[in-house]
């Protein structure tokens, strides 16, 4: 494989910080990419010589950053629900109820238009900067249609997490016991081979805390490391379950009490924000700033599905953290990079240092402040996935 | 000059419409573009058969609109206010006094750096679907320096509007009468053969409702047309002095008094919203519901400028719209496209129709709702602008 020297960094973006600097920045400074990892990280005037195999690239000054880790996706899916968003927001309030619809559409497509469509969602993600991406069933709930999602996410992503206990299907909706028993039996089974993650939606509406206790237990015992969606239409046992199971992240967090913050804050669970949602819900956003200052690890991620936040915009989401909810542009940027790589139990990616994978952003801009600064302009001017040019 | 058949598009805004729909959307549609000028528009079915000279697009059962109509930025200036913005976040109030530092950092800029960076701006907008764009100038603030933004931006738009009347430079800071004969003489003289439009900043740290009428009466005896900021940063003079005069728009809105708002549904004055402004600042949203209810015609802009509001964003511009100011999905629409050429009283784009210039943009979605549903997420897939292919 060959090299690349990026060289001429105005700012980067390492995230290997000390006190007052997480995102452990260098002015001038040079990166060099090698058999898609990073080999060397410093100052440009320091930079090694390039090879005859290198090829060098001048980024004039601009910024780059580690590629965004987006740990909580949901990108295999039929369909849409474009009407269901514009009554929303003519102010019908959003219920997980609409997730049946998805799993109608979901159902009655063929693999190759499901193929084709999270093909064409990688290359978006890909396009706004994106090179980590963590993937959720969840709109299958039978255990073909489970199986079906979980084998095409991964073909496309390491991060694939088993989300059966999305919310109760039609045809089990009087018979509670009879879907977990699938969900934790044969579903599961099906469904380990491919994925990494056991995840419960919890939350009124979807699964009690005693039903996303049992999910999660048959998860692990399956060798699945767990997650849960919770607190996000209320307060709720979301975050004290996570943090009880040792859970890497729990995700939403958008209602906490101070007793949830102290669990977490005394914990390894990240908190994982997903302000997307509360952009397209016109719910409150989760106050990221209490978490920080409790202490507490945030990743910021997407959330990108067809229901409450059909948005993969990772640097729509560093901006509307700034803006709603109490974050530094550099604690924004930390959580949609290095936060990712910590709720996805990840070491290589997320950072910029000898030995991580060569996932890089190039800015068309001078510095990351301008992710919030130019809300909505895709800003992001080239990408590199384990040291390839991507975009 | 050849034609495009734009065919098999799912969903096509025309903005041609009657009672209960006013972006006249047609089903199953498409549109001939000859001459660079809107030739047919139709059913699919109905389209006339193509002649050899006649390239075919097939829009695969997407959406296409009119390009949008961006009636407000500021594009042509030096440096950026990225430290601003962040401190801003962090705290610090808004004030109209960071436009000095743009004016010092536009005075020192070489004039191919002003025209580089304009032409990158330019390419920008073209990306995100504007097809037409106003451009203001205010960050020379002598005659020199504000010809010279005149003419750069008469080099790329048709719409460009004399602002010597953004803030009173710091040379001037004990002597406004001085600067405002300056304004009103040698400095409009200079400017006038490239602009079309005179604007000034009426409000609290700029200039007073007199000086703001004198400086639109100089410019509308020199043969401009007049637009006016007001009601940013709160009640004030502005929007009455706008109806008064007969303005075109009055731009901001964000503090209405009950009289603003009947003043402005009894005109012609188009009320021109920016709600980057509000994103970037923390300002409260102004309140579209209200206007709209009231019969007054309301235009989308994104005041693209280094301080208040720096993104070039449109679809932003939708969904901010629509998730924070009470606007339908088809009302922001209309609002980008239509509403922005009422605020610039042009006939010849904002809409799909024969005679109007073939200015279109393809989304990579089914519906223009996706504008808002998908927030942040680049969904133009194709531009043209008088017919011809730019994205």
């Amino acid at each position: 494989m060959s090299a690349t020297l990026i060289t001429n960094i105005g700012e980067l973006t390492t995230n290997v910080g000390g006190e007052g600097d997480a995102c452990g920045t260098i002015r001038d400074a040079a990166v060099l990419a090698r058999n898609g990892l990073i080999a060397w990280v410093g100052c440009a005037r320091d930079a090694p010589s390039p090879g005859s195999d290198t090829k060098v690239v001048d980024a004039a000054g601009r910024a780059v950053l580690p590629g965004f880790v987006d740990a909580h996706t949901h990108l295999v899916f039929g369909g849409d629900r474009a009407d269901e968003f514009e009554a929303r927001m003519a102010g019908r309030p959003y219920t997980a109820g609409g997730i049946r619809r998805t799993v109608a559409a979901t159902r009655a497509a063929g693999e190759e238009e499901l193929r084709g469509r999270l093909a064409g969602f990688i290359r978006e993600l890909r396009r706004q900067g994106t090179t980590t991406v963590e993937i959720k069933t969840g709109y299958g709930l039978t255990a073909d249609d489970e199986e079906r999602l979980a084998r095409l996410a991964a073909e496309v992503t390491d991060e694939v997490t088993f989300l059966g206990a999305h919310v109760i299907p039609p045809e089990y909706a009087d018979d509670r016991r009879g879907y977990l028993d699938l969900v934790c039996g044969p579903m599961l089974e099906r469904c380990a081979p491919f994925s990494r993650w056991i995840d419960v939606f919890c939350e009124d509406g979807a699964f009690t805390e005693a039903e996303a206790r049992r999910v999660l237990a048959a998860g692990v015992a399956r060798g699945l490391a767990p997650r849960v969606h919770g607190n996000q239409l209320g307060e709720g046992p979301g975050v004290a379950l996570a943090v009880g199971i040792g859970a890497e992240s729990v995700d939403h967090c958008t209602f906490l009490s101070d007793a949830d913050v102290a669990l977490l804050a005394g914990s390894q669970t990240v908190a994982t924000l997903l302000p997307g949602v509360e952009f397209s819900t016109r719910q409150p956003y989760p106050d990221a700033r209490r978490l920080i200052d409790a202490g507490v690890t945030v990743a910021l991620a997407s959330d990108c599905n067809p229901g409450s936040s059909f948005t993969s915009s990772m640097p729509l989401m560093i901006a509307l953290a700034v803006r709603e909810m109490g974050m530094t542009v550099a604690e924004a940027v930390w959580a949609a990079t290095a936060g990712g790589a910590r709720a996805l139990r990840r070491t290589d990616v997320g950072g910029i240092a000898p030995g991580m994978r060569a996932d890089l952003v190039l800015l068309d801009a001078p510095s990351r402040i301008h992710l919030a600064y130019r809300p909505g302009v895709p800003i992001v001017a080239a990408v590199w996935e384990d040291g390839e040019r991507a975009v």
